[in-house]
């Protein structure tokens, strides 16, 4: 798995095409300028994730301004201007005062917002994040190729479990063990969430009734966790023989994430639990069917939701009670939680080239959690799974 | 180390505590109410991470409202009045109009800030970020308990790498072995850095030329990462015999962190190494005796430096060269950058019950680091030293 860091930076094809679409986006909602500046978002439009702010004019070359670390930021990224600042002021006159300046304001702290209101009193500044996150919805092929990769690397985490899975152990230390077997792999650890206080740690690794448990995730599953500062993921409950066994696992390689989840159990698994997994697994098949570019992520979800509650599962899908949050799936690239939100409501049109994570789950309190996950590639003819790990329950 | 998490809870007398001086420096600052937000600032508050809000008013009880899960907001949380929140706007008749809100702004982002001063055009929003952020860096006996119990787990990791460090292994491989001991002795993943696009993901465990590369992180050491979108920890390169290897981890247990660092080598380590890393034991000292209550933190700083300059590592002090930092420690408690900083400049008094990591590393480029670190407590006499570990180089 070892990969030369170098052949894994974005190609200037890359970055010239992405900024290419950011420009013509500012320009159809007539914004003079970007300034980029959060992690994900810098790393897509300059191919450095360095602490950096990129401007990017309407009518001028793009120019990378990097705090730390700036001999990298000119290693890795392919823009043409590079700049080490010493202070934050020598930005001033590289942004000069347009009259509109576009920020990520979803994320954008507001003592930050509040310097450059300062600096800049005569422009205005407007938000770009919906017109940021839109655009890297779509995958480029070379993105997707990434993507494919971290999904075999889920599979091939899938088929390790079952090596290490014994009665007894403490969810933790199987999630571990995993995560251990993850890093060989190649894993980049941080999984990286842009929702505000939004986190995850791997994923949920979790047996029985603690996988159940809702948490503070915009999740289907949580988790009990082993603290209430973290309270989600793998407890120090023990793992016991005939309950599902969660395995859901961001895989997070050269950047870009793969989202999969596969259930196991150790011995059997009740009659009932097994037929509400595949009640999940006939609903992703409906997803991947009917799912179309031109379809609204919200009628991908509602078709999901009917067929669910035709099936009896309706007090179970994507959790129980309170817990329950009406989605069946996410985009998923540089960020778990990227656009398009295959949820209740959502306006947003299905595009070719969006990759999406559907995860049909069934969560029956005090038992447990069955269920799938995998990452698709929207495509004219519906969605190409990737994950091809085999989806049945796995009685090890 | 199993752990029944209803034990972990936080007593309601730390609650009532943390609230009361809160509530004192509110009228101190003559501000009408605080709004909690962040997670860490929220468990802190609450005893709950939780989504939701804390409303604390100076002339009134704290109200605690819960977006998700609030069921297990009721069970984590000792605020007497908690409420399911249905829709954010049931925050507005709690909240009323008052004067000024203060809210942490250093955090917050700008589409949230511009929601609530919609839904309050009568209220100032002012920012209580730095007050919050002062009040938690006292931390009470109670915290510090936890602390000492996270620092015995950094000792007992330390103890651990010696068994599974062997020339030729790729760094993550080495990191996942022991990210999964950790995990088997109860580390609770995730840590928690509070700064904007500031991550971490254990710490960096690296070792030779890639341990010595600067990162985007204000932190001594960074690592190459596996990809320019996590550009920090470790990389694929292999661990070479009789280069130095550095484990800094953040150990994260029952929420509060320790952070600790320790040097190890296959075979041996060149004596020029040797001697900086005794340096840096030199320097450590230097700060446990100099450091008292009423001290300023950058004064700290200052000694430290001009002591490493005396002795001749100036330019490898904290960094080489445009990657140094200056600074030679930091607060630690349930975020990993914490007040006080130990940096040049900073006024910020010291005072007895702060807690701080104390890291004094030389980077010596193409070769690695040496070093040290522990987590101390500030008490009448200096620092009282929490890490065990013996601190030579280990030689493995």
């Amino acid at each position: 798995m070892a990969t030369d860091i170098q052949e894994t930076y974005t190609p200037r094809s890359e970055i010239d095409a992405r900024l290419k679409r950011l420009r013509n986006r500012l320009e159809k909602e007539k914004i003079d300028a970007a300034l980029i500046m959060e992690t994900a978002d810098l790393f897509y439009f300059s191919g450095t994730a360095q602490q950096a702010f990129l401007h990017v004019p309407t009518d001028g070359p793009a120019i990378l301004m990097v705090k730390k670390d700036a001999q990298r930021a000119f290693e890795e990224s392919s823009i043409e201007q590079i700049r080490a600042l010493r202070s934050q002021k020598e930005m001033a006159p590289v942004i000069g005062s347009p009259k509109t300046l576009g920020m990520e304001l979803d994320v954008l702290p507001v003592n930050m917002y509040r310097y450059f209101q300062e600096q800049f009193p005569d422009t205005e500044i407007v938000d770009i994040s919906h017109a940021v996150r839109s655009l890297r919805a779509v995958k480029s092929a070379y993105e997707i190729d990434i993507i494919r990769q971290a999904s075999r690397l889920s599979d091939q985490l899938a088929a390790f479990v079952p090596r290490v899975l014994e009665p007894g152990m403490p969810e933790i230390e199987l999630a571990g063990l995993i995560e251990a077997e993850a890093r060989r792999l190649g894993h980049q650890g941080m999984i990286r969430m842009r929702g505000w206080n939004s986190s995850l740690f791997y994923g949920h690794i979790m047996g029985g009734a603690s996988a159940a448990v809702s948490s503070s995730l915009a999740s289907p599953t949580g988790g009990v966790g082993t603290t209430p500062v973290f309270p989600q993921g793998s407890s120090f409950a023990p793992i016991r023989s005939g309950e599902p066994v969660l395995m859901d696992m961001a895989f997070g390689f050269r950047g870009y994430l793969s989202d999969h989840t596969r259930i196991y159990a150790i011995g059997s698994l009740a009659d009932d639990l097994l037929a509400a997994h595949d009640a999940m697994l006939e609903i992703q098949e409906l997803v991947k069917n009917t799912a179309r570019p031109g379809m609204t992520a919200g009628s991908v979800y509602e078709l999901a939701a009917e067929r669910v509650a035709e099936l009896g599962y309706a007090d179970n899908f994507m959790g129980a009670g309170d817990g329950r949050v009406p989605f069946v799936g996410h985009g998923v690239g540089i960020e778990l939680d990227e656009y398009p939100v295959l949820a209740r409501g959502q306006k947003m049109v299905l595009e070719e080239g969006m990759v999406v994570a559907v995860e049909p789950k069934a969560i029956f309190p005090g038992r447990g959690v069955v269920g799938i996950e995998n990452t698709h590639i929207v495509t004219k003819n519906g969605l190409e799974q990737l994950g091809r790990y085999p989806e049945a329950v796995v009685i090890v």
